[in-house]
């Protein structure tokens, strides 16, 4: 693992890393911020997963996160959204390919041979990070936006016991069902959606739900709303009767300003969780 | 109008009151409170709506709504929930007649004559409320819990313009495809069920919606939750990207500890949509 840059912030500091990754088979690059608590021992870590486009860079710099997970003593970390290089199949369009891992491990040609998102996310990542730097592996949260935040859903009702609490801005909600996932999914596991199941967060609160809290930010201005489909799992949340706060915000869109907007909440609502167990 | 008893309280003053109604052609009874800033000129008002079998009395005594109701400057009324009397029709049933008038008017024998609910909600009432205490007619706001949320979202939704803000706990959302509800409109309103549109929140909130903030509560372990079908307001709302923060409130059940538990937060946010305008 090498040390790309390292900023002090807010008393803490963020830095930024690359790692070869077995799992994807090529150079990764991730962001980490640790607050000067992790100095004196391990803290508790937030994982930030990022949309459609972005590096392990967008929200480190735009979503406002490091002074509030300060005020908490919490850590934050930014993974990619995708393998990348010169060796890594892509695609043309902005959701596919390259940015757009959609947090699954591929199946399907080309995509099988370094597309492997869930298992970086899920088991490469952890380990690196808990063994190089002061993290507190049994004290872990997760968030994201959009496809991040689907990728937050899905890895937190799937690895039950992992993660303390969940919660997304904006997030893809039932991709089995729009175009923001249809075309991914089909092509990274291949046409039969039964295999997509485990990958639509609408579908794992019908069937398993999350053992903790949930809180979810959308904007009611949002202009790819319609491609997020809140409805559908806000209706399967309330089915379930899962621990949940919805909250549809008047005249926000997909920006950074609206998660930087809401980031306090959110770093907050995780921080309850983290110090409660 | 008669005072049948008023309370210091909180610095100001909760009183119960009886009058004629013209409305329902029976005396009604409800209760107001009036912060101290009601001696110097009008305030804003929240109206609270009660379930099934309560009176005016119920949320007056349980829901510790005073108290931040006095900080917030705001006036507090807690209308009945039917007209009541010795030529009232009534039933058996808890939840039919006396104590459960589902705040419509009825159309049907033997109910036609004195269960005008909504009429007495929507004009009677604020008019004798408006011309005999210091309260601000342009500043309302309405909040209500099981039945009383019903009464809250459906009025709110169907007089534009009314209320800035509406709030409720544990809800009935959805009383056309429940056994809270389907027994009530159709015994009310007749077997048409083309009629109980205008009586059903998730048909509302699908047709209308609400031009402000919407708050809802409810417990995860509220044992009548099948019956009011959250997951099919929540649908609506979030299809309709309708301003709201939805709530799913853990171990909570459908009792006033769940109301009072919350009472701060749905205060505080009626103030805030009430001191906006």
């Amino acid at each position: 693992m090498k040390a790309l840059s390292e900023n002090a912030c807010f008393g803490g500091k963020q830095g930024v890393y690359s790692h070869r990754s077995e799992t994807c088979d090529c150079d990764m690059t991730f962001g980490m911020f640790l607050p000067e608590e992790a100095n004196h021992g391990p803290v508790p870590v937030l994982w930030y997963l990022s949309g459609l486009t972005c590096t392990h860079e967008n929200a480190m710099v735009k979503a406002g996160a490091q002074g509030w997970a300060a005020e908490q003593g919490l850590a934050l970390v930014f993974p990619d959204t995708s393998p990348r290089g010169e060796g890594v199949a892509d695609d043309a369009a902005y959701d596919m390919g390259q940015g757009a891992g959609f947090y699954v491990n591929a199946t399907e040609k080309p995509w099988a041979a370094h597309y492997r998102m869930w298992d970086y996310i899920a088991e490469e990542l952890p380990a690196l990070i808990t063994g190089n730097f002061a993290i507190d592996r049994e004290a872990q949260a997760i968030t994201g936006h959009s496809m991040g935040g689907h990728g937050a859903l899905t890895l937190a009702m799937s690895l039950p016991g992992r993660f303390r609490s969940v919660s997304a801005f904006s997030p893809i909600c039932n991709p089995s069902s729009s175009d923001w996932g249809r075309k991914q999914l089909g092509a990274y596991l291949g046409e039969d959606e039964a295999r997509w199941a485990a990958h639509d967060a609408t579908h794992l609160m019908r069937e398993h739900g999350f053992d903790g809290p949930i809180l979810l930010d959308t904007g009611t201005e949002d202009q790819f709303i319609d491609l997020l489909r809140p409805e559908a799992l806000a209706e399967a949340i309330n089915a379930r009767r899962q621990q949940a706060v919805l909250r549809l915000q008047p005249g926000y869109d997909h920006s950074y300003f609206f998660v930087s907007s809401f980031m306090e909440d959110h770093i907050n609502f995780h921080a309850e969780a983290l110090y409660a167990g």
